[in-house]
């Protein structure tokens, strides 16, 4: 039998995960949650119809999994702990400062519903997390570096989409090669955010607007650009969308560490990730912890979970016998 | 209170044990069991003396997760079975083949005694295991390669020296630089074994060997050498103790994979070790799954588990809430 999922929120997450479903033998999509009017929505999904969000909790009984496929600025603190006490859950939470206080909100609520409801899958938080920590475990004595892009940042791009004159934009984050090669060498530098990282910003200006200034602006903007070196390219509407429609991503978790009884030996660990498709790898991630959230519930786990809880082989489709025949 | 630990052999897998353990101020060495006479061993750890193997169950009580340091070939077939029914064990059984019947013997011995056997923990198998089954699970349509090395291969050093003529040798495994880059970029190349790996060997021949025959006999050894392409070099006992008398390792674990509902999204997942010391690296991660070991059975979990079955926070002596605060 299919593990049954429903989608909560139909944007590019949503979308990936209708996506990775297919990809998915074992799992079957029963329906898209949405707050739009569930006509206009057209999934990809043969004989799939979209539902009205507030119709979620009539179809308890229908579904194994949830995969909640908001935001996390204003979706996801308010629907995750809202429906982990009728759904399994799973979410891709990624604001890091606030994961303990949703932990606690998503736990209190699975708990009382005796479901897993798991938080902030992904790559970052996610697989990266993942790695710090087995990073970390294997070598106490260490350091890690973690590098992000090449890729396309949303919050940057909306930043600057928000300068006058501006009519459309995309940003890309870019880790610096010389701190990459550094770090893999093993000589543990101690690195500042501009050393890190370089931020490449491709501008559509409106008709007529000052560019001097627009880049000025953005080169100065606090937080998001004036800590780092910055490159303003001003590109055509066409320009933008033939040669910057996508949403690549991906990054580096570098760990240098030592071992021996005079830490005499060095060793390097490094996890990396190079993405088409940012959105659609995140959704893939996230329908392997649904599975895993559905067999964790089945053996009587319940309350909140994250990456570093699950043992892997709930991961897969595979049995155990087979994992450690093939994978091991 | 400290994990107390037993390391059970103590070459050099065992002494890398010994000196991680001093890495971890969570765990406490209690003594090293060996087939020796245990006068003769001089451990590194103040105020620890050796023991005699024949008297480890008496031990029972004082030791919480035993390490067993043996070789794959014919000391852990039967002392990991032997050791598990009376400790919690770690073992790193590499080989790959016979996984599945090892596993077998050690879970009905774990689960006789109540005892969790915790077998083939390393990096591979072990580090690359995870990874090829984590990739595995995020994307269902991928193709995942792994290379081992720049690094010695002890198994074709040993071959090697039973060479006639030939006084001692070092074989470097080396991955083929174009076939790395082929599978980076995403072009899922059908690789042959000559195609994924170079063999280098450092050669010391003794006093009037012929040497047109050793390297012709290396070259064209089954198995071992017939199907690389190989270099050897001659060179003197004195360089070979010079430049090669470390024991690096490393490898790469590949996945290259496509989601989107026309797969037209690629992605490049790449796990990679660089390791100074590879017994040192392997104890390390050793004595990270003796401390999941130690906490999985105090929960209640016996028999026979892997890399794979074990929830990753249980390797960090960190607690949850401290887990998803710094690393998630």
């Amino acid at each position: 039998m299919s593990i049954r999922i429903g989608i909560f929120g139909y944007g590019n997450l949503g979308r990936g995960v209708e996506a990775a479903i297919a990809q998915n033998p074992d799992m079957e999509l029963v329906t898209v949650f949405t707050r739009r009017d569930p006509a206009s929505l057209k999934l990809r999904t043969p004989g799939v119809v979209a539902t009205a969000a507030d119709k979620a909790a009539e179809m308890a009984d229908q579904i194994d999994v949830m995969i909640i496929c908001g935001g996390s600025a204003t979706d996801l603190p308010v629907q995750t702990p809202a429906l982990a006490a009728t759904f399994n859950v799973v979410d891709s939470f990624d604001t890091h400062a606030r994961i303990p206080e949703h932990f606690e909100k998503a736990d209190a609520a699975a708990r009382k519903g005796g479901k897993v409801a798991m938080i902030s899958v992904g790559w970052d938080p996610g697989m990266f997390s993942l790695n710090r920590l087995l990073g970390e475990a294997i070598l106490p004595d260490s350091k890690v570096y973690t590098f992000w892009g090449k890729g396309v940042s949303q919050g940057h791009s909306d930043a600057i989409r928000r300068v006058e004159g501006v009519a459309d934009a995309k940003q890309y984050t870019i880790p610096v090669a010389l701190a990459l090669e550094a770090v893999r060498a093993g000589e543990n530098p101690e690195l500042t955010t501009r050393q890190k990282h370089l931020r490449e910003c491709f501008v559509v200006p409106k008709a007529g607007a000052d560019l001097a200034r627009i880049e000025k602006e953005i080169k100065e903007m606090p937080n998001y650009f004036a800590d780092y070196d910055t490159t303003v390219h001003f590109i055509t509407a066409e320009e933008l969308r033939r040669d910057h429609s996508g949403i690549p991503h991906g990054g580096f978790v570098i760990r240098s560490g030592r071992t021996g009884m005079d830490l005499e030996h060095n060793h390097i660990i490094e996890y990396s990730l190079k993405l088409d498709s940012n959105p659609e790898f995140t959704s893939s991630v996230l329908v392997a912890y649904a599975r895993a959230a559905y067999r964790m519930n089945k053996d009587g786990v319940s309350g909140c979970k994250t990456v570093l809880d699950v043992p892997p082989a709930y991961l897969s489709p595979k049995t155990g016998a087979e994992l450690r025949k093939e994978l091991l």
